[in-house]
């Protein structure tokens, strides 16, 4: 039975007061306790049984990565309010006393800091395109991650969150055969979270680009079906929540970061990620907030 | 038998030949592969086992943290030049369009960029200290984490990170509770390092602070012994390297946020953490970079 109404609120009360999540005093940040935790490693490792035969290389990235990433893939053109940026101090013994008597003052501290060359990891996917440069196998390359990431977005609403995981694999090779893997994945990963009792739905998506010109980004790629979401209501019935997204760039990432098929031309990419957190809180929502009392088949299938 | 000469860059050299990490191009900051990671795993969950009688409660905090909590702990007069600060983009659709334009002519864009309410996490104790504030029970608190951390010192050798998991214990209390509890496991992090075979030895150490004041109070800080160190030879025989840190840090936290003991006095703290990437590297240093090469002890400790 549900947890909690549809209400953003409310559920991330109920989420704090089972101690599933621990407030810090910044919107979107929050510590995750052991019952969260583990949910969130049993659901990952049902991802990794799922793909067992599939052959991907699996890797860990920071969450922070290199700031030509972002550049080179025009990142800043289309999501310039996402970003997060790594400052940092580089002044003398002088600077260091007026920094330490400007927070003790209670001011603003940010022209202390300058520029570093990481940015925050703004997608699981970013770092794995230039490990890609070059040329790929005629049978393309898959990979698959499980990285933090960061998105300027402050809100009370818990599902909308400033740091958190995600589960992600990414194809590279032909269109053909991008396409082809993108839509197995989305059969295989409804499977998986309608076999975890979620009342899931998949939608043609678009990602939320900036400004004016951001609208006809997002028109054009819903148009051609470049992106789609799996949603689970948790936080309204109207408005579910996207718990898995799957994105077709077709020679975008290529382009930038010279990637080639066998056959010369500019490599196809594609990247599937659940949003592990989502996940999460989607079966909080679904099922309760004690794991102990969720379906059996819920149970059997995450612990077994 | 070692992987290499103790010299940092063939060090690095071989890790990135035997595929376990990947550069990005920045210092630092690198894909571990799923060996890495494998052994990662298993040495954590090798804590984990150790502790599992201590009745520690497991927390897991994101990569970025509430800015105030390094301005209420005095973080940034200490060690101002490993800090990072979280900036972003808070324009409008002009600001945008310059932004851009600023990103492809390869100018420094920094200044389109502003401070928001997050900074990295620098130590994976910092985002739990507000968790206690208040008074705690009379047996203490002892909470055990995850967390990435970073620190702003880009260097070529690859036990220098800017981005880097800990496992961390963070114990609170009287004074005798905390330094009864760090002595405990000194000696239980020296037997699990010596039980894989690692040359470790203990010292007496000293936080990085930063400037000439800062070689002072490092000095009083192991004069007072209120940080040990347990390192093993991973890049050099003559410097080994720190693997496992002790901090006591008296009330300093305790008066930071205001935790208070049963009695009404300030609550003392004390932190351990297992830098697991060099523990990682030190594996591989001592006993060659392929796990399945390593000592039968060694394997059956990590993989029973």
């Amino acid at each position: 039975m549900p947890a909690t109404e549809f209400d953003p609120l409310k559920f991330h009360e109920g989420l704090v007061a089972a101690g599933l999540i621990v407030p810090v005093g910044v919107e979107g940040i929050f510590g995750r306790n052991h019952v969260f935790e583990d949910v969130l490693e049993r659901f990952n490792a049902a991802v990794t049984a799922l793909a067992k035969d599939d052959g991907a290389e699996y890797f860990v990235y920071p969450p922070v990565i290199d700031r030509h990433v972002l550049e080179k893939s025009d990142y800043m053109d289309s999501f310039p309010h996402l970003a997060g940026t790594v400052f940092s101090f580089h002044g003398k013994e002088l600077d260091a006393r007026q920094l330490s008597v400007m927070i003790h003052n209670g001011e603003d501290w940010g022209q202390t800091q300058r520029m570093t060359s990481v940015t925050m990891n703004p997608a699981a996917c970013y770092p794995v395109y230039p490990s890609f440069t070059g040329t790929v196998p005629a049978a393309g390359r898959l990979v698959t991650m499980l990285n933090w990431v960061f998105r300027h977005e402050p809100s009370p609403e818990p599902t909308r969150m400033q740091s958190f995981r995600v589960r992600e694999f990414v194809r590279c090779g032909t269109a053909e055969q991008v396409v082809e893997w993108r839509d197995m994945w989305l059969r295989r990963g409804l499977a998986l979270l309608e076999s975890l009792g979620l009342p899931v739905q998949a939608e043609v998506a678009s990602d939320p680009f900036f400004g004016k010109g951001g609208k006809m980004l997002a028109a054009s790629q819903r148009e051609q079906k470049l992106k789609f979401e799996v949603l689970v209501p948790v936080i309204s019935r109207d408005k579910p929540t996207a718990v898995c997204s799957f994105n077709f760039h077709e020679g975008h990432f290529g382009e930038a970061f010279e990637i080639k098929t066998a056959d010369g031309n500019t490599a196809n990419t594609a990247c599937l990620g659940f949003g592990l957190e989502r996940v999460v809180m989607a079966l909080f929502q679904t099922h309760g907030f004690d794991p102990s009392t969720w379906p059996t088949a819920v149970r059997s299938k995450l612990w077994s």
